[in-house]
């Protein structure tokens, strides 16, 4: 490319180099890293941060940039060279709206916040949290003003995850989900033939079942040339490039789906990381399109690949074999079904994947309501516990079970919630795209052979990274914008066969 | 303190954080990073220390650095303010002698010799790394020009790793030394009782030798909750703050001593850096003085104590529990020799406490005679084999396993070598001093306590970190400079009891 493009992309690595570097720390923090070690490590992680980010808004990074704009102004709209400045543009005129000065005190009132929001969940009391979610939540609402005018107040919080997403949007696709999956999870527990799944919660030997994770995930594609899984508390994926693209894993003794599901969801955030084009190396466009992208990877290769059948007839007898006193003589059908069963529950990262989006809708509405004001912060574990009955039929106990079961709102990340179901209404609306292109899908995967699955989302999506915005990718792909009929449609197909409603 | 020493300790502490950023992603490329990792992880490291230079020899820094000077000049001379200012300004003073063209260029230089070494070592074939050295050696001239006029061309070179150490110094205190120390490894040679140390060349299981390891280095007093210790191919510590220490071994299945004294080795190094004050946290007086100040530290930890009886009077019926088939009947005293059989070899890194010396000493002498230029590059190969003939009685079969050992060359490490031995010579005088000041040492040894030792170090070493420059601190606290009775009398006494002289 031209001596300015050049110039420009060895900005955008340094900027890229140090967010890798802060990825490697944060990925130590989170496996290895002595307990002594968090102080002096929240120092270099912020240097990090703040060298990046003032290496990203400064005179020098714009005029690059402009230049560089200049000189790729002629060639193919969807070309590296166009997208990536297009992109690095977007982000560029998004970080130099928000005054520095807010950036400091939103990271500082969030650091609070999420000290309160600890204390608050130990002793289930929302009271203690009220008063910094308040504050969070009144800078949010200062945030979307940098970016006004817009069409609804929330549009700048949900573009941060899901660029390009509109709330009404979001609003117009939930209504259209939401009563139908209400319905159908009342349908399943009011007159479902009964599912046990009683043999998950036997006693599973540690080191087999990672073993059996890494296999599974070996086979999928995860290539561990260029990433490796370790343990922790929380199970994450992170990428240091394309190249060094990592997961973790958590395992329970007594409850086999934690580790085994957790370990194919982030293999499938991995595996999106991992075929990304080197053309986009050291650069912000090497990323997946969005958070909602990304989980509709994770949640695909989770449970559209990973709850199926073809799946398990390829890799239960492997199980089995592993675990001869605890599954020997339970059949592949009862074991299907168990990993499958339908339970409206509290927590919505234990939900199954008929009721994970419930939890999710309710939160994204509570959040419209608060950026609104229509509900004051003061009302929201009501309204919580009230939304909990309507949709899942149960109500929640205390508050640490309720409205303070989740960090979003601590460290301010409102917007996010709904990128989840987002990803499992796009890995539907792929997947109904992938069933037509590759009629012997199925086949494949009770064969072990995912390579053409694999094949296919590098080259439709993967390569692609952050090029293409969300949706202006799923309608290439798929001619359609977002609809969540694709993912009615298989809920009602997939559950209602394993409840014989 | 006042407002300039804080401005400019802040400036201080964004080099220090690159820093330690720098050294997490070394550790994670030598413990855990994927294969395919290596090329990322290259360019993050070169942006890092790249930003971290450019930082420390910034006008804003020297500026900070003038006010700070002045606004402590009228503390105690010893405060920690004065000592920090007086540190930093003298590797301000270095980094700005020397231009950075020949930084990079010299840092290409070393790439490439780097490569051709390999090469070289696996063909065990010199005349592949002939013209790099030669470059190296020519660039190492050009280094020591900076800082003209010197007394010795060498003098600038040993600064880097010794800092304030002349090389008439080093030349006078290893001319004691030396024949010393080549007639007594050739009287153990000659007329020794023999050792035969078979023993530690058994079958141990990995994992056994690593849990002996780290029950050994707490009891030591090195803090888990403050370090770690990992896996990888070379045994090294780093330092991420004086609260996040790490170490890490090597495990040889069938040759006990390799994990066991490394582990002791480099614990030695880490309670060093865990003893720092705290006081001078996020500066680059959180350090060791030198690192031949160092280096006696894990040397006294690995040999002063880990080589001696008194701690196999403590540890022996431990070691021998855990291995009772290897070790079950064999006794304490033919173990203790054992682990302190002398045996001239060809390689330093697998030298025995009475040979290692002379490796270094011949080094040392090479790499001054090619800095002289008395001695050019290609004769290299020559002088090195009449050396080994002379001090050790044997003559390396080939270049892989002579002059070609060492990678130190190939990164320009000139002047580096010598540490090796003053940390020998450092810990021995140090070791007559803790025994005026402990006369119960070998008793509280032979009970497992090891505070009153490690309480010694940290009150008259550790907490100084690098305030002081070496040869001042050893003179402060032996009353004497560097001399190498102490370390002979040790090596006659240890050595003619167990080999009978």
């Amino acid at each position: 490319m031209g001596k300015h493009f050049d110039t420009f992309r060895e900005k955008v690595g340094v900027v890229f180099d140090l967010n890798a570097a802060s990825a490697v720390l944060d990925w130590d923090q989170q496996t290895y890293m002595p307990h002594g070690g968090a102080q002096g490590r929240a120092m270099q992680t912020s240097t990090l941060r703040r060298l990046a980010h003032e290496h990203f808004v400064s005179p020098e990074f714009e005029q690059a940039l402009g230049a560089a704009a200049d000189e790729v102004a002629k060639l193919d709209p969807d070309s590296d060279e166009v997208r990536i400045v297009r992109h690095v543009r977007r982000e560029f005129d998004k970080a130099t709206r928000v005054p520095s000065d807010w950036v400091g005190e939103f990271s500082r009132v969030t650091a609070l916040a999420q000290q309160s929001w600890e204390a608050a969940k130990a002793q289930s009391q929302f009271s203690l949290f009220e008063p910094d979610l308040t504050r969070v939540v009144q800078m949010r609402r200062e945030f979307a003003d940098f970016f006004a005018p817009y069409d609804h107040v929330y549009d700048p919080l949900i573009d941060d995850f899901e660029p390009g997403m509109k709330t009404t949007e979001v609003q117009a696709v939930f209504a259209q989900l939401r009563p139908a999956q209400v319905a159908l999870v009342r349908e399943i527990t009011e007159r479902g033939r009964p599912v046990d799944d009683s043999v998950l919660r036997l006693q599973y030997d540690e080191r087999k079942q990672w073993a059996f994770g890494e296999q599974v995930v070996r086979s999928f594609g995860y290539d561990f040339n260029r990433g490796r899984q370790d343990k922790s508390a929380h199970p994450f994926t992170t990428s240091f490039g394309q190249n060094d693209v990592r997961i973790t894993t958590r395992l329970v003794p007594d409850y086999l789906p934690t580790a085994m599901c957790g370990t194919m969801h982030e293999a499938g955030h991995a595996m999106y990381e991992q075929g990304l084009s080197p053309t986009l190396d050291r650069t912000p466009t090497a990323n997946g399109a969005s958070l909602g992208m990304h989980e509709s990877q994770s949640r695909m290769w989770e449970n559209l690949v990973g709850r199926g059948r073809p799946f398990w007839q390829a890799f239960y007898p492997d199980l089995q074999q592993l675990f001869p006193e605890q599954l020997g003589k339970v059949d592949l059908e009862t074991f299907y079904r168990a990993i499958n069963k339908v339970e409206p529950s509290l927590i919505r990262t234990e939900a199954d994947e008929a009721t994970y989006n419930l939890h999710v809708m309710l939160r994204f509405e509570l959040e419209v309501a608060l950026m609104q004001g229509s509900l004051p912060v003061h009302d929201l574990p009501a309204a919580w516990n009230q939304k909990y009955q309507d949709y899942l039929g149960i109500t929640p106990p205390d508050d640490a079970r309720g409205v303070l079961q989740d960090i979003h709102w601590s460290f301010g990340g409102l917007g996010y919630f709904p990128t989840y179901t987002l990803g499992n209404l796009i890995a539907s609306q792929l997947w109904e795209k992938i069933r037509q292109d590759l009629p012997d899908l199925d086949r494949s995967i009770a064969a072990k052979d995912f390579q053409p699955l694999l094949g296919w989302l590098r080259t439709h999506i993967h390569q692609h990274g952050a090029k293409f915005e969300p949706m202006e990718l799923l309608e290439r792909i798929t001619g359609q914008r977002l609809t969540a009929e694709p993912y009615l449609a298989y809920l009602r197909t997939k559950f209602g066969e394993i409840y014989a409603l």
